[in-house]
């Protein structure tokens, strides 16, 4: 629903993402050398959501965003649309 | 690289996937409702590779593709082409 570059930071994205039916998350992702927020806002990623939240750079991280280990992270997406929250399995 | 329907199976198409060093899999999946063998092949989607091979159907399936938990399964792809066999983190 919404990215912003973390100021301060050179790694770090902040998004609120829509879960569905588990509400609205914040994320804090480690891609802005790659992505800019205007790429991410209004798409769909696949992330992890039954973690801990934890504490980056003092924003509170309530998911993970999912991305290929390669040197530029590739984001995982849904190959068509789902409603939002949909599960993996 | 490859893809047809199982014969006999309503639900299963078999497909023979390039995962880079890992090598060459065999992967059964119960997606023929939904996905025809030609919209898989030459594509890139995300797979669970660290589990045991089962058979199914009399076929060894080496891999699972991973898809949303909705009627019809929404299978799960890079945002955009990474080398074969790239893992997920």
């Amino acid at each position: 629903m919404e990215a912003e570059e973390v100021l301060g930071s050179d790694k770090l994205i902040k998004q609120q993402v829509d879960f569905g039916e588990l509400g609205t998350r914040q994320v804090l992702s480690g891609i802005k050398k790659w992505y800019r927020p205007s790429q991410l806002v209004g798409k769909q990623f696949i992330y992890v959501v039954n973690l801990e939240p934890r504490k980056i750079m003092g924003f509170e991280s309530e998911a993970m965003i999912l991305a290929t280990d390669s040197e530029k992270p590739i984001i995982l997406k849904p190959s068509s649309k789902v409603p939002n929250g949909t599960k993996v399995r």
